[in-house]
């Protein structure tokens, strides 16, 4: 009895469609699968991209670009964190290319060969990037596919930072007035025309994590028992939460170990039939107790029915605000022993 | 670049061994390995722990039963989410044990044919379990290697819960006067001998996320960039945090998506030298900014440089607590993307 995991390709690619029908004609959109494809399957999620149209992908790291080589031969695949060069060949046997995030980045490819390149200004994250007012002076032996930024607060649309990055990145527009512009990730794509230029970035809003997008994943869990819990027992590790009056539960098979963060403890739920199931007590390692007191009683679940944990009760979004985190968050958590199908 | 996570089999061992030394002779000490062995490689951690003696394996689901199998074809293997009919061969086929949670459990693993079984009876997590007040009548055909109860807050030594769930498990250990008892997990096992009985069952305290363990694991991430924020710029996605002066940073390469939790944003600190670099602004999915101001000039990281997140400077627990969470969340929350190594 797993927890079963469903991927909607259909609906990634139609996520996909309507974030590039946002920009105009000549404005690309690439697709960024990171972390394994923000958790759901790099080896079926760009594929599926692919196939709705795709030709950029953007990873986070060398081992991931050189994976989604084995999958698609075909694309451009850029790399977030960088040039290493610990592992300087693996961008040119792999064709990969590198995002150089610092003027010691850009050395350090020139020696290495140089090549492809995309040039990434930071204006205002202080993460990664060449800060925005220190020009690199020698780009000998680079060839600038993008030149790119990246929006701190892009969901934000009415945060003043947005504009006040894009006013940063001018001048390094300007500084490279024949080469291609990339400022947007998912949010900037809502942020307007501004922002496109040659090349947007989505990564959440395909995976159904930005509000307005399709939803892609659900997610049930098996129900391992039913029980009754008397008025002034306790649930779970802890005792951090004493019924009232006499209670019926549902204990499902998965747990913090699954990517159901401790922090639903007493503040998340789960769904059966429509009705809400909050969760009690901590949450454990393997296993959650919820509370089926908004259950009529003959529609009590049983040992082995599957109960919502994401779906049309509940989106990933209302989940990860009772875990007080983010989509982005409880989508790359999500654990290993589920069982995961993928639809189209 | 990879983190680095490191799993110090000797110490798993020297862990093993040491609980086990805490009760007497004749009392046996189990192994829980659920959840990928807490997340550090079943097919690593079962081995090693068999080699130090163990040779009764809890684990939580059917699946890792079956999975245990493969790896140890010698020792007993118990599954605490219990017997479920839909693979119900599954059990017998691998010679797998059900922990038996409830009557109705009872009652299904009759229906197909019964045997070898544990009894777990709930004294007051309300999680899984007999009621501790329901003796169930028939037992008809099955072969019960031992009867069980879970304590709730066994960490918590002056916990009085403690006490109560042990008196509440005495009248069942009466009615079964020549089965075997097992109560104790990590925290159990230091209550002292009352607790001991025929079995106990440490899983955390296993793997270092217990104080007076060893630690096991020790985890590093590779510096992708230093760099200058000056006075007033911020630090990471929304500008949660906002420098007060010219401060040197260290941008490192990895992030919520690799199992560091996000409650760590402006909270946590890596560790480089034996001096803390606090973390700085939200952490990503793929990076944390964090702060070298504790770092003389000269003793800067460049990239490349790993810089600690567990080990000598800083103890799984203590990154837990800066988490918010307990030690068990993040050692099944470890992320895919670490180069793991298995030293003995």
């Amino acid at each position: 009895m797993r927890g079963q995991l469903t991927i909607n390709l259909k609906a990634l690619q139609d996520n996909y469609k309507h974030l590039d029908s946002l920009s105009d004609a000549q404005c690309e959109t690439a697709a960024v699968v990171k972390a394994n494809a923000y958790g759901l399957g790099i080896g079926k999620v760009a594929p599926a991209l692919y196939d709705a149209g795709a030709r950029r992908f953007f990873v986070a790291t060398l081992e991931e670009g050189a994976q989604l080589r084995e999958i698609l031969s075909e694309v451009r695949i850029y790399i977030l964190n960088g040039f290493s060069q610990e592992k300087s060949n693996t961008y040119a046997s792999h064709n990969l290319i590198p995002v150089l995030n610092s003027a010691q980045e850009i050395a350090a490819y020139q020696s290495a060969g140089g090549g492809a390149a995309v040039l990434h200004f930071d204006t205002g994250m202080n993460r990664l990037g060449i800060p925005y007012n220190q020009m690199p002076m020698d780009l000998n032996g680079l060839d600038i596919y993008y030149v790119m930024t990246h929006l701190s607060s892009s969901e934000q649309s009415h945060n003043r930072n947005n504009a006040v990055q894009l006013q940063r990145f001018m001048p390094i527009m300007h500084r490279f007035p024949d080469r291609m512009i990339s400022i947007a990730n998912s949010g900037g794509i809502l942020l307007g025309r501004d922002y496109h230029m040659g090349l947007t970035r989505p990564g959440i809003a395909l995976y159904g994590g930005m509000e307005g997008m399709q939803p892609v994943i659900s997610l049930t869990v098996p129900v391992l028992q039913t029980r009754k819990a008397t008025n002034g027992q306790s649930a779970g590790y802890n005792e951090t939460y004493t019924f009232d009056k006499e209670t019926t539960l549902a204990v499902v098979g998965a747990g913090y170990a699954d990517g159901l963060p401790r922090t639903l403890s007493n503040k998340g739920a789960l769904y059966w039939k429509g009705h809400r199931l909050p969760i009690r007590g901590n949450v454990s390692m393997d296993s959650i107790i919820c509370d089926l007191s908004d259950v009529p009683e003959k529609d009590y679940p049983v040992a082995g029915d599957r109960v919502e944990v994401i779906g049309e009760n509940q989106s990933l979004s209302a989940l990860a605000n009772d875990a007080g985190t983010i989509t982005y968050e409880i989508l790359t958590s999500l654990g290993a022993r589920y069982e995961r199908t993928w639809v189209s």
